[in-house]
């Protein structure tokens, strides 16, 4: 054995000091060997601080005593509680000097050699420090015993410690007054046997680690499984547990899918507002007067409706259509005109349009939208305004999905139980009326609205330009289900904003098999579902592009 | 100068290697050396593993390069990165030996002497066997250079280590071929100078700690049944048939009697993240290891983060706060120290902390959220991190409303089956073990997180400045439910942003009689649903300050 040796294995936690003071020789010495322990990047980040105020040492005691009664609380059973209770586990008024040793983090604040893989190098330097001087006063014949059960913070209060300078822990120095027989404190009382040997063990099996480096290349072509793959891979590659951003994840997947790319991004968002009057509201099926469609339009144009203050406040393009308003307005500039005619007959007792016209709303919504995708839009919403629509949509559901009526209606936009009870009897006997061929083109033409079915050419018609298509409350997802029926393909790109507080809109999307996104008890149309939900499908684009992945941040991605 | 010292002085963080092998026994006395190192509790909890295998040396320095590349590009300025490159800083592959020193922190989850302060003393107990070993080698004519400049999961992974052994450290053990001229590499080479001597000071006065205890005064409540009658009148005369704008005519009149204004403005909106550790953790109830807490908070202040994305998104000011992190950060001016302590103690066995960190939570949560009121902000949103939050939160829950447990937990972000059963044992288990006073207060230090209770505390000094209060999900909802019992006034200012997918904040939201905005299925914290919420929130007074009424549109509010 060398005399290293000697001294390694005779360095005590020490907590037993005798009464005499310590030189200040023999500390200058042991704070100079501190000095020669390693520095990461030579930061020479360790100060010490000495401490032999009474008062300062009764004030620590006490921070001692408040952790240890929480140790005592933790030990496992009764003898175990009794043997620790009669551990003398620190000297802290006995010794006669307090030393603490810290670090000092603000370091960090500049560039740090040896600190990118993890800064605690830098606390690491400081108890190196603290082994070399427990050694050097074990060579002098002197001894220290390092106090950890402290709460740091409070500590670094009574100290008055400064942010930056971090305690490893609080060393009483002094000279011993036992070697409790040249073995540990602990094993000599029985507390614990050290092992007799160092636990080592070769390592020579690499393991492969499982970092892939090349995900993020777009299919030239359409390669929808592969790509699916390197979506998901990305979304689940984010700092955040596999599926906690619930829809958002759903919804980025979906975008990214859409536009084929794996950094997708919506440009120049638009609404476009459809409005159209009913014949069928003649029959006291709803609880306005029909002139207020007209009335609508003209406050949609001023800017005082709901979807006008929405679309603002998210940064929404938005077009007013007249798809078929029982009125001539003015010339407007930003009043696009796709009339068809001056509202619909009631489907009471006849069409509610010719299948030219028909046509011609299908003509009309495409070429709408179709003019919206060339400036570059690839995100559009649809929302639409008039009187008696509802009544409407619940008879080409009813007609389109072989749901009975009343599951299909609703109580609009504000009428009562009796109402609703006359809208049912209206609606069924319109249904029964019925007596022209089975096919579905027959029958949009006889029950159709002029803003349905145009909304219904535009939503195939974004999709032709691969836009995003946001779908809003009830009436816009009946729209919907009359493209869904000529294309299925649509729901690839479609998002449902808001599960609207009519009755039918959940059977509808539970019949479409589709979710929204939100549920905020609207009933108003004007796609104001689509407006409100926009904000929380750019956080899912976001989120996408913008976060950290587990590598980048280095963050890590395993479970326990 | 001592033979101790001359060994102290010479032992050098070597890079530059000869061939020659490293004889048995040299290393064995060496890690005998690492043996003698103190052992907080006796634990020996340091191991050892060695590698000679060239493969594995070669896929080792490939990690390093990979991370060097990161601190080339962490330098700040071009001679720096220059001088920094000009280093050799390892000698993974020309050193004979590659040594590993690990420490297993399983033996944490047994009672430890020593660690209630701070658990980082085991791996102290590592960092002084490191140094005995390089003092041994240095005694014998070898040395060591310790390499900290990696991605430590990536390296566990490599080497096939178990999730419980954390290195400290790669260590590349030889014969040096160099002395540095008898001094540190980086002073040799001009990187810097080491300080002549070491820093000390005498610390001699004791500061008071300043922990308050009166927080919950009740503020005078403000009568106002004639003023909500003119906000729903606002709210009516919108053009719009009454109610048709749901949950959003519901906000926007709570915030217009919250700011008593029928043109209420959010000022500078806040999200305040809390971060801290639970001791509850280290019994599995996460899925997570505990240092994701640590990962994630450095994420947040990188920018990484979902809440990161959203808030710059929805431009609301985002703060971070280190409510207790089992985790010394470095000194960053964005990050809010609010350190309790480095997590709390696990409540199986005994207190997470004591009535007075419990109070230093209050004072501390309330002093942040003071701060970010006196910036004239009226709008804060709270969110959370810290593994093992969900188990504290359900034990909150349950102690304070009286639901079983089981009612009150949750899979948390993504345990399986088995493991919910087993964290269903864990906190039975620790609600049977309590055997303390019954009152709130002595239940919440004994169960309470300190990221929670800062929350809780900051909600009601939110209150106490009448400002709009977001609550995101479960684990925040707790924290309202601790405030809420304090003062149950704090209501009217709360808006709930999120209803989780943990099945046990639907529970909490029907027990408080209160719905959330938005079901997004999300399960992640960190104040993501009150950001999402925040455009909903916004759009709410958007309607009430900025839609026209029917007597300005000209529209009829008359129904049929």
């Amino acid at each position: 054995m060398t005399y290293l040796d000697e001294i390694l294995k005779s360095r005590r936690d020490t907590r037993h000091f005798t009464e005499e003071q310590i030189p200040d020789a023999v500390l200058e010495k042991a704070l100079q060997a501190g000095h020669w322990a390693p520095s990461v990047g030579l930061t020479d980040a360790t100060k010490y601080y000495l401490i032999r105020s009474v008062e300062m040492k009764k004030a620590i005691k006490d921070l001692f005593l408040d952790y240890d009664q929480k140790a005592i609380a933790l030990t496992e059973n009764e003898p175990q509680k009794a043997a620790y209770k009669a551990l003398k586990l620190e000297a802290i008024e006995e010794a006669p000097l307090g030393l603490v040793i810290c670090y000092d983090r603000s370091v960090l604040n500049n560039f740090t050699i040896g600190t990118v893989g993890s800064n605690e190098a830098i606390k690491f330097s400081s108890v190196c420090a603290a082994q070399n001087i427990w050694l050097s006063l074990t060579e002098q014949g002197y001894s220290m015993g390092w106090v950890s059960i402290l709460n740091y913070y409070q500590f670094k209060e009574l100290l008055g410690l400064p942010d930056n300078m971090e305690p490893i822990g609080y060393f009483c120095v002094g000279k011993p007054a036992t070697d409790y027989d040249n073995q540990p404190m602990l094993q000599q009382l029985n507390w614990k046997q050290k092992q007799q040997n160092p636990l080592v063990e070769e390592l020579s099996i690499l393991h492969q680690s499982k970092v892939e480096t090349t995900f993020f290349e777009v299919p030239n072509e359409i390669n929808s499984a592969a790509f699916a793959k390197a979506v998901q891979y990305k979304i689940d590659q984010k700092t955040k547990p596999t599926g906690s951003l619930g829809v958002l994840e759903v919804l980025a997947k979906q975008i990214a899918m859409v536009f084929q790319t794996l950094e997708p991004k919506i440009v120049q968002p638009n609404i476009v507002v459809f409005a159209a009057d009913h014949g069928i509201a003649n029959h006291g099926v709803s609880a306005y007067p029909q002139d207020i469609t007209r009335q609508m339009v003209t406050n949609f144009l001023d800017g005082g409706a709901a979807i006008n203050v929405f679309c603002k406040q998210n940064e929404i393009n938005l077009s007013i259509v007249d798809a078929g308003v029982n009125y001539d307005f003015p010339m407007k500039m930003d009043l696009i005109s796709a009339k068809i005619g001056k509202g619909t007959q009631s489907f009471l007792h006849t069409a509610a349009m010719s299948k030219t016209e028909m046509q011609l709303c299908f003509s009309k919504g495409a070429t709408i939208v179709k003019t919206i995708a060339k400036t570059g839009s690839n995100c559009i919403g649809f929302g639409e305004m008039g009187i008696g629509n509802t009544s409407t949509a619940s008879v080409l559901m009813s007609v389109i999905t072989g749901f009975l009526i009343e599951e299909c209606v609703g109580k609009g936009t504000g009428i009562n139980d009796e109402k609703l009870q006359q809208k049912i009897e209206i609606l069924k006997k319109s249904i029964e009326n019925y007596t022209g061929e089975a096919d579905l083109e027959s029958k949009m033409a006889y029950f159709g609205g002029f803003e349905i079915l145009q909304m219904a050419a535009g939503m195939l018609e974004a999709y032709r330009n691969n836009m995003l298509i946001l779908v809003d409350g009830f009436i816009c997802t009946v729209a919907y289900l009359v493209a869904f029926t000529k294309n299925p393909l649509i729901k690839k790109n479609t998002i449902f904003s808001h599960q609207s507080a009519e009755q039918a809109h959940k059977k509808l999307l539970d019949y479409l098999k589709v979710d929204a996104i939100l549920q905020l008890d609207l009933r108003l149309g004007e796609g104001t579902g689509c407006a409100l939900a926009f904000p929380i499908i750019e956080s899912a684009v976001a989120f996408l592009n913008d976060m950290a992945s587990f590598e980048s941040a280095g963050v890590s991605s395993k479970k326990l």
